[in-house]
């Protein structure tokens, strides 16, 4: 029921994913506008399920007011089913509020984890650079750090099949002993870790993928996020007017399009996973269409069979006892 | 004697400066090596004088212990003439270690000031915008960020010309309350100030120059400046290959350097000012050459004509007794 486009994407989005196979879907949400969305679809020939919830968390409904309100909200439901087992993962587009507080209290958070995490590749030009966190641990200990580089490591061996995955830690400077005080303590427990750490990187390490998992604190990921995809924004604006009259413009606008989809990766993949709740969830964009819906439900599957959420408390317990 | 080129740069810079009228420069270092770039140049006719000072820190020495032992260093000599009120201000391109601790040590700092800050525009494409702390300040209190408006706001009105310069609070979203908690913290410091706070301003506002000043850690500064250069080249190298056969190599050559002087204003100005110490000094890139060493010494003497440090010393006094 989330995102900007509502049934009708999510819908046909979920159509693509069942289509292809390998992956069997359940729709949650009001059961009249799904199956309207279907239309006339023999739903015995799909591996397509629709369970019912009555209400809907809106998109700027605050998220632990709404869900205490609506008991049957669609997210909820969703969550539950996850929780029962009888689903292994859920796609949502959103409210990304509204998912994060449905995933944190119906499954609760994994060992060690205060706050679940968002990380995803930063750019198209890295594709083996994950950056952790994304955004949502504003304030981090050196122990919330070394969860973030625990949680990428299995993420980029899970996700992006890479063995033995470098992390660096993003700091002032490469040196040890560069960087605020949260850095500073991440830096003695990755040096006395088993991760694949290959120190501090900096910011312009960053655009070059000088590590797998790149970790810094949810503020400075925040920031750093919403500025790249602005900042590209901007010299694509830049580029318009520089290239105007030299190219075509369709030319332009192709090369404009082609800058966008190195630079908006969370764009391009229609939003990203959650790590460090008890379940497999990815929350969408709300305006995800249902290429990213099914592209979602893909990354889910694949999450759900090499074992990713099993491999991740397994490497959280280590975290056990560290600097509380 | 600082900066990768050393002498004859700095010399070419010095005169370019003082044939320009209205400075008068003092050449501090190994009076051989400035007599000799000087050659058979007439002093008497140009506002040009040198200050011997028989020894030199090197770039890559610890500047603390660097400066105890070398008491005749340039950059103490040159500090010192500040001090002695026989200097309005300092160029010099470095070490930035080695300036940093002379300025403190013999300046000392600003009433309020724990640690001097350096901040700029980040961008050729907002002009109006400077960003402060630009990587001093790792770990920063509410009043550290509130330093860094306060001495914004005087850069924007005395450097920029900016009349009552708006002030935003880089955050992790608009709303009051987001954010880690020095930003909190700062929000309301600002609110209660008689700056112009326009609230916080996002990742994605700093592209398009949302507010005159904008304030952000020292730790996200430093990354967020690293980032921008080098993604920035990133796109630079994307472009070429991108432009390639399209247009002419030298028209994307032309393009790229066009692209470079918007994103690396600190090479583009040769360095920036330090702020928060009790002189004006410049502090430049080491890559520095005759242009920005000349440019250098026209940004100090715009500071002292302005009347710069004067007013950074009557906004800092609001600090005192402020969330020490």
């Amino acid at each position: 029921m989330g995102g900007d486009y509502g049934p009708p994407e999510m819908v046909k989005g979920a159509l693509e994913a069942a289509r292809s196979g390998d992956v069997e879907v359940i729709l949650v949400g009001a059961e009249d506008a799904i199956r309207r969305e279907l239309g006339g679809q023999d739903l015995s020939k799909l591996p397509l399920h629709v369970a019912n919830a009555t209400e809907v968390v809106a998109e700027h409904e605050p998220p632990v007011a709404g869900l205490r309100r609506k008991p049957d909200a669609s997210i909820l439901v969703a969550t539950r089913l996850v929780k029962e087992g009888r689903a292994d993962g859920l796609v949502s587009m959103g409210s990304t509020g509204a998912v994060m507080v449905s995933a944190v209290t119906v499954l609760g958070n994994l060992e060690g984890i205060k706050r679940p995490t968002l990380g995803d590749r930063l750019l198209g030009f890295t594709p083996d650079t994950i950056l952790f966190d994304g955004g949502t641990n504003t304030d981090c200990r050196p122990r919330d750090l070394m969860s973030f580089a625990l949680i990428g490591s299995v993420v980029a061996r899970k996700m992006l099949n890479i063995d033995n995955p470098t992390v660096g830690l993003i700091s002032t400077g490469v040196e040890e002993g560069k960087g605020n005080l949260a850095v500073k303590g991440a830096y003695q427990l990755l040096k006395e870790s088993d991760l694949n750490f290959i120190g501090n990187a900096e910011g312009s390490d960053i655009p070059v993928g000088k590590a797998n998992v790149l970790i810094l604190d949810g503020f400075t990921g925040n920031v750093l996020l919403k500025f790249c995809e602005a900042f590209s924004d901007r010299i694509g604006d830049w580029l318009r007017e520089t290239l105007d009259g030299r190219l075509p413009a369709e030319e332009i606008d192709a090369i404009r399009t082609k800058l966008f989809r190195q630079t908006h990766t969370a764009d391009v993949n229609g939003g990203g996973m959650i790590y460090g709740v008890d379940g497999i969830v990815w929350v969408g964009h709300g305006r995800a269409k249902a290429a990213q819906v099914a592209q979602a439900i893909g990354q889910v599957r694949l999450a759900a069979e090499t074992g990713l959420l099993r491999e991740l408390k397994l490497e959280l317990a280590k975290l056990r006892g560290v600097g509380e």
